[in-house]
């Protein structure tokens, strides 16, 4: 994340120049997809094209596209296409896409699958943006299973870790090629030069766990990667690895647990901050830091969670993404394109 | 754990009173397991057979017990076992059960099978706490998996998750095993009358899950048990559910996790506070508030997490136990005991 910031200006000056010499750079946005959809979608999507100088394709229900845009600053960098479905959040992915062809999220990797879009984002239904990827974008030859990684807010720097839901139940070769996916995903998107390498356990012996993660150690161990064995739940935020691999439903389990133990301390803190400053007349100190650390963890200033092992790139952001997480989306998106992930991991997988 | 602080008195006077009559409780403490032993285990017990009125029986090296005990008042409340193997934390659990039949935590669990402990505590290697039991003590008829049962802290109050690690994999059966055994354990250990039991997973529909938690939603479904349905990550901590199943590896998994974000924003919280208040001069208020939801969070300030489906009351506790854990541990045994939640098991089981 950090070096994007830093990054930032520099990106903006070499999409400019693409953009002035005829080259830009174009990002299917899934317009009807979260909770805030499509006006949130819409107003991120603006943002980020002005922003970042790249063409932002809204998909979706044109006419509800349109209120929204009415609003906005014009510019040639929104183009609209309509979709006339939506796939909802409690819908079966594979069902919905198979069903609603003409839903957003099928019509947005569409886009990206026959060359309309350089990458996708989608706040929606995260295993339906799976399955639609995988109908029109289709995987990268080699690779059995793609997988959501997700970037943790370490403590010295962000932590990939893979896969976080798109595969409920693995087998230990799945695991494997998510850790040659994400060794690849950390050297390019993140100028990691030996990126280490850690299985999500419960136990940092190699002889602890459950069968799937004591023969994907074997794997692991074998392969051309800078393994560094087991990371444990206590140690995934202190960056005892770069990347950390497990299936998807444990990686799931692991976020949502870290959500939900998040929001109960900073519930705890508020609780005992009432017993000493009644009314909620909270010291300046303790709001300032109370901001800045939620701030730290708060999903909206962070772009999503890229889906590795397409042939493209999807970015999947938070279902309660405002404009803001949009925008990021769209920078997280256009660095994806730009480290050529996508080239890195065919040419690994075809090799192999 | 607040009914038991409330209790405190209560159970202090029905345990003198049974010890005057001549009746006290028996708690064989395995005074090697754990970082901090056999030290802290020593202290712990002297300390709580002595608040508690109950009869702590130490085993292990009695060579190195009676040195801590020099230091301790004098009580006949404590007795020593002694036992000279010890099984240490990286060791393979049954492997270190089959060889060692003289380690502490073997002999704690026999003299609970053999009738001469009434309960015991151990802050040593999980996986032999769980195959000691099992080899000294037995399963409840009936029972195919005894489970780990934890207690979080929520928000509103205590809440039960099961199974926190002596199953690595799991049968969807053993899941609706763990989920009756848990109804029990609320029923009679925490008077509650009609506790909400949840299936830990990783979305709200009944169609979300691995193949696992799909197959034991069924089976949850039809039990006789008031189930509530899925619990996700971000709910656990907020009492949706008083009971909440899961495999072991899951649920140690989510354990360890919770630990490492609660680390995580504490570290977060003094990195923001640093920045106000340099050389940690942080304001009392400050210190207060962060003290205070520590204590909370506190390990020490728990007793344990008790092994349920044996016949008979196995106390693990946490491997970093000081004095004040095992005091803990030891009063937690002796509210299991009294609570006879192993008879109504085995009454429920023995029925089906």
């Amino acid at each position: 994340m950090e070096k994007w910031r830093i990054e930032n200006f520099y990106i903006y000056l070499l999409m400019k120049a693409n953009f002035e010499g005829g080259l830009r750079m174009r990002i299917a946005i899934d317009a009807m997809g979260g909770d805030f959809a499509p006006k949130e979608i819409v107003l991120g999507a603006v943002e980020g094209a002005m922003e970042y100088g790249v063409e932002a394709i809204l998909v979706g229900d044109e006419k509800q596209i349109y209120t929204y845009l009415k609003d906005c600053p014009k510019t040639e960098l929104i183009k609209v296409r309509h979709a006339s479905e939506v796939i909802e959040m409690g819908e079966s992915p594979s069902k919905g896409v198979r069903k609603k062809k003409d839903a957003s999220i099928v019509v947005s990797a569409q886009l990206v699958g026959e060359g309309e879009a350089d990458a996708m984002v989608s706040a929606g239904n995260t295993g339906a943006a799976v399955a639609a990827c995988l109908f029109k974008i289709g995987r990268i030859p080699g690779v059995e299973r793609p997988a959501v990684a997700t970037l943790w807010p370490g403590i010295y720097g962000t932590v990939i870790m893979l896969d976080a839901g798109a595969n409920k139940d693995c087998k230990p070769e799945f695991l494997l090629q998510f850790a040659l996916m994400g060794d690849l995903l950390a050297k390019t998107a993140y100028n990691i030069e030996k990126p280490k390498i850690g299985l999500l356990n419960i136990g940092e012996e190699s002889t602890k766990g459950n069968d799937l993660t004591l023969k994907a150690y074997k794997l692991l161990s074998k392969a051309d990667i800078n393994f560094i064995g087991n990371v444990e739940g206590t140690e995934l935020l202190f960056n005892k690895a770069n990347v950390v691999v497990c299936d998807g439903f444990t990686g799931n389990m692991v976020l949502k647990t870290g959500e939900g133990v998040a929001n109960f301390i900073v519930t705890l803190l508020k609780q005992e901050a009432v017993k000493i400053w009644s009314d909620k007349n909270f010291s300046e100190e303790f709001k300032t830091i109370m901001s800045k650390a939620q701030k730290r963890l708060d999903y909206t200033e962070h772009g999503g969670a890229p889906l590795v092992g397409i042939n493209g790139i999807c970015i999947i952001t938070h279902g309660r993404a405002i404009a803001k997480t949009i925008k990021n989306a769209i920078k997280m998106a256009m660095e994806f394109v730009k480290s050529g992930v996508v080239k890195e991991i065919s040419c690994k997988f075809h090799v192999e």
